[in-house]
């Protein structure tokens, strides 16, 4: 998506050890005209497929999954990290690495809100490594409900996250992929 | 608003220990249409006040925020619970007390994304003991922002965190004030 591409371009930070840094418009300062265009995108892109919930997971991939939501008039739910351990029946849990902060984080679900009846978009706005998504997808597997496909803001090309979802036959639609970018002189590819 | 309450009318659940439980709609699964009218409604409320940033915390906030920031055109920056308590120099900070969790945790945001040009709208979902909401100030008056005002979803009137922010004289327009609420047969009254 070439005004996703171009803010990228614009506005993104390459930084040494294959970090990107957007947090000026994505995952810290959030530019909600940009928003409401990924959404519009995610939209286009399943708008055929009956989506009927749209999975996100906390913080950073709500600002993009609520207008992915308002474009499906379709509820948003959003994964949670667990603050205790101990975590009772009434969830869907997951273990989900984070490579950011070094730790695992338990992911739940409240059982009410993703059940069989679910055909489900999941909506994040990195994919590197994939550990967020499988974590949300083991979660609707838990559920029995049905992964149409994963939307997703930037992914790195160069991590094995996406390759791995889609040899499964997950659909992942990145709007932005880097294919390199090197922080010696700020410099970014993408593939088309 | 008569909308948003009659929303929690119909979905809110009162619990024990004056707990007001919207999962349903509001901070676990959400519901984009309703997000879209409150994010109208504060726009309605503070359209005169030349707000040029929302700011919020993560994460239930955001999807409010994000909604009420397309309408001001205004970027929203959500403030991030520090994963270490080693907090660098780039950063205005401070603590903030959950009720919820029994913890107090560290809120940050970026001085590059709040500075003394910015006239800021604080949004939140909850508003009771108003921790959440003066950490957010705090962090305003240290980076010489003015805070224009704070838009509340729900309000639980009972508690002191509304009376004592307008007592200083802060404009805090919540969208459902609770009078009061019997979890014995799930009875609220909204003040008007």
């Amino acid at each position: 998506m070439r005004l996703l591409e171009d803010k990228i371009r614009q506005d993104g930070k390459v930084k040494e050890g294959n970090v990107l840094k957007v947090d000026g418009f994505l995952n810290h300062q959030i530019d909600p005209m940009l928003m409401e265009e990924l959404g519009r995108e995610f939209y286009r892109l399943f708008a055929d497929y009956n989506v009927n919930k749209i999975l996100t997971i906390e913080s950073s991939g709500i600002a993009i999954a609520i207008e992915a939501a308002r474009f499906f008039k379709a509820p948003l739910v959003f994964a949670k990290k667990a603050k205790t351990k101990n975590i009772d029946g009434d969830v869907w849990s997951s273990e989900v690495m984070s490579f950011t902060h070094g730790k695992v984080n338990t992911v739940i679900v409240s059982k009410k809100y993703l059940g069989p009846e679910d055909r489900v978009l999941i909506i994040d706005d990195f994919l590197a490594n994939g550990a967020a998504l499988n974590g949300l997808i083991d979660i609707c597997t838990q559920a029995g409900a049905e992964v149409v496909g994963c939307g997703i803001a930037i992914e790195k090309g160069f991590q094995p996250g996406g390759a791995e979802l889609r040899n499964r036959g997950i659909r992942v639609e990145s709007l932005a992929i880097v294919e390199s970018m090197d922080a010696s002189d700020g410099s970014i590819t993408f593939r088309h």
